[in-house]
C-alpha cells in the first residue's frame, strides 16, 4: 500500500489512522474531515497524517480510500469522487448496514471505479478522534462484502489491509450481513434506547427520581443508548426491513414471557433463563467479551 | 452489634460476611447454609465465621439475622424461626422485591418478632461465595422498607449496619420500592433475557451462527442474561403487576420507534436518541457506573 485517504476522522477513522501509522502500512496518510472542531482536535492531539482541504488532493494521490463518515453522507461524497480519476484506486467504507449503501454505490458511483465494502465490528458509545485507539480493530471481526462479480485482487488487497489492522476477516453478501447485524447489533441498540426512554417516561409520570438506582441493571443499557445519534438513525433507516422483523420476534417473545410470569409458569421460565445463560459463556469463549464479572468494571 | 447470623452464604451473604469481619462489626458471625457445595467452598476459601449445622444454634445467639436466600425460601425459614425465642433479635432480608415478601412476613412471622426489610442495590451475574467481595456494598444504595408502624430503634440499628457496609441508606415503602425497581432492574433483566432468547431463536431459524458477532451490542445484554435463574424467577413472579405494566410501556414505546423507523421520521427519531443519551452522563455523574468508555473493559 502506498498512500491512504481517510474520509471522516472520528472514532473509527482516527483509530485506523493511528494503526496505519504505527504499523507503517502506508507511505502517506491523508485525512479529509469537514468538521472544524474535529480538525482542531486532530491537530491538538498531534495525530499522524496530512489534513487535506480539498477532497481531490487526498483522493488523487491515494491507492486506498476509506469512508468513515455517517452513511447518510455517502451519496454526496460519491458524486464528488466521480469527478476525480480514481480508476486505479480501491475505495471502501466501514458503514454498519450494507444493502442500502450498496444500492447507493451501484446507482451513483462511476462504473469504472472499484468499491468493496467493509464493516469492522468495533466501536464505542463515545465519538470523536480523541477516543480513537490504535488497537480498536484487534481480534475483532471485519466483514467484507462479496458479490459474485467482486474482483479477487480487490478482495485480497482489502483482506490484507484489515488483517494488518488486527482483524479477523470474513466474507459474506450484504443480505446475510444485514440480517445478522439486525439481531446482534441493531436490535440491541434499539432496545437499549427504548428501555432508557421507557425509564424516562416512567420517571416523568411517577415524579420520583429513579436513575440513581440504575445499578440494578439499567446502567448496562445506558451505555449503548449513549451512542452517536446520527450513526444510529442512519442504521435504523437503512436496515428497516430486517429491524422490523427483529422487533416483531422480540415483542412476540416478550409477550410469551409476560404470559409465563402472570401464570406463574415455573417450568417455562426456568427453561428460558437457563438456556439464555449459556450465551454469556459462549461469548466469553469466543473472546468477544472480557472474562470478568461486571465487565471487570469494579 | 454483638453477634450476627447470615442465612444463605452465596454472592451477597459472603460479601456481608467479609465486610462484617474486616470492619469488626460483630463479635461472632454465624453462617447457616444448606448447600454442601457452598459449605465446601466457604471452608476452602477460609472465609471467617462459624458454620452452624442447626439454624437454632446460630439464631438464638444472634442480635441480627440477615436472610440472603432466594425469596422463595422465606416462608420455610420463617416457620422455623418462629419456634425459636427471637423477641429481642432484629431480622432483615436482602430480597429484591418487597410487596410479596412483606405479605409473607406479615402472614407467617410471629407477631412478637421484629423484621425490617432491606434491599442493597448490589450484585453480579455470577453467583456463589467465591465471587463475594468485601466492597460489594460500598457507595451502593441500600433501601430500607419503612412502614408507619416500623419501630424507630430498629430502623436506626439497621441503618447504622448498612452504613458500616459502606452503603448509602434510603427509606421507602414497599409499594414505591417495587415500582422503582420494576423499571431500573426487573424490566432490564427481562429485556436482556428476552433479547438473548430472540437471538437464539433467530440463529436456530436462519441456521447461521451469529453469537460470534455479539461485540456489536448483544454482548452487553448477555451479561445480565447470565444472572441466577432462581433469584430472577422469584423476582418476576413476586413483582408481576409492576413488571406487566413496565412491559406494556416498553412495547408501546417500541412500536412507536418501529413506526418512526418505517416512516423515516427523522425528527422524532433524533429527538429520542438525543434525549436518551443524557441518561448515561447522569448515571456517571451519580457515580452509578464507571466513567470510562465500554465500562473500561478493553
Amino acid at each position: 500500500m502506498k498512500n491512504i485517504l481517510i474520509i471522516g476522522c472520528g472514532l473509527l477513522g482516527s483509530s485506523l489512522l493511528r494503526r496505519i501509522h504505527k504499523k507503517k502500512i502506508a507511505k502517506k496518510i491523508f485525512i479529509y474531515e469537514k468538521s472544524k472542531s474535529k480538525i482542531a482536535k486532530i491537530k491538538k492531539l498531534k495525530l499522524p497524517g496530512t489534513i487535506v482541504k480539498k477532497l481531490k488532493d487526498g483522493a488523487i494521490n491515494s491507492n486506498l480510500i476509506i469512508l468513515c463518515t455517517p452513511m447518510s453522507e455517502y451519496k454526496k461524497i460519491i458524486l464528488r469522487l466521480n469527478k476525480i480519476n480514481l480508476e486505479n484506486t480501491l475505495i471502501t467504507d466501514i458503514g454498519s448496514t450494507k444493502i442500502d449503501t450498496s444500492k447507493i454505490i451501484k446507482k451513483f458511483l462511476r462504473k469504472d471505479f472499484n468499491w468493496v465494502q467493509s464493516h469492522p465490528i468495533a466501536g464505542s458509545e463515545v465519538s470523536g478522534p480523541e477516543h480513537g485507539r490504535e488497537d480498536m480493530f484487534v481480534d475483532r471481526w471485519c466483514i467484507i462484502i462479496k458479490y459474485k462479480n467482486t474482483k479477487k485482487n480487490n478482495l485480497n488487497t482489502l483482506s490484507r489491509f484489515w488483517k494488518k489492522m488486527g482483524s479477523k476477516v470474513v466474507f459474506m453478501t450484504s443480505e446475510k450481513h444485514d440480517k445478522i447485524f439486525s439481531i446482534t447489533s441493531h436490535l440491541p441498540h434499539l432496545i437499549a434506547y427504548n428501555l432508557v426512554k421507557s425509564a424516562q417516561d416512567f420517571e416523568n409520570k411517577q415524579r420520583f427520581s429513579l436513575i440513581k438506582y440504575s445499578a440494578g441493571g439499567l446502567r448496562d443499557f445506558s451505555r449503548i443508548a449513549a451512542s452517536n445519534e446520527i450513526m444510529w438513525r442512519d442504521i435504523f433507516f437503512n436496515n428497516k426491513n430486517n429491524i422490523s422483523k427483529a422487533i416483531d420476534l422480540f415483542i412476540k417473545n416478550l409477550n410469551a414471557f409476560k404470559k409465563d410470569i402472570n401464570s406463574n409458569n415455573n417450568k417455562s421460565i426456568l427453561k428460558k433463563l437457563i438456556q439464555t445463560k449459556k450465551v454469556r459463556s459462549k461469548i466469553i469463549k469466543l473472546k468477544q467479551d472480557v472474562n470478568k464479572p461486571d465487565f471487570g468494571r469494579i
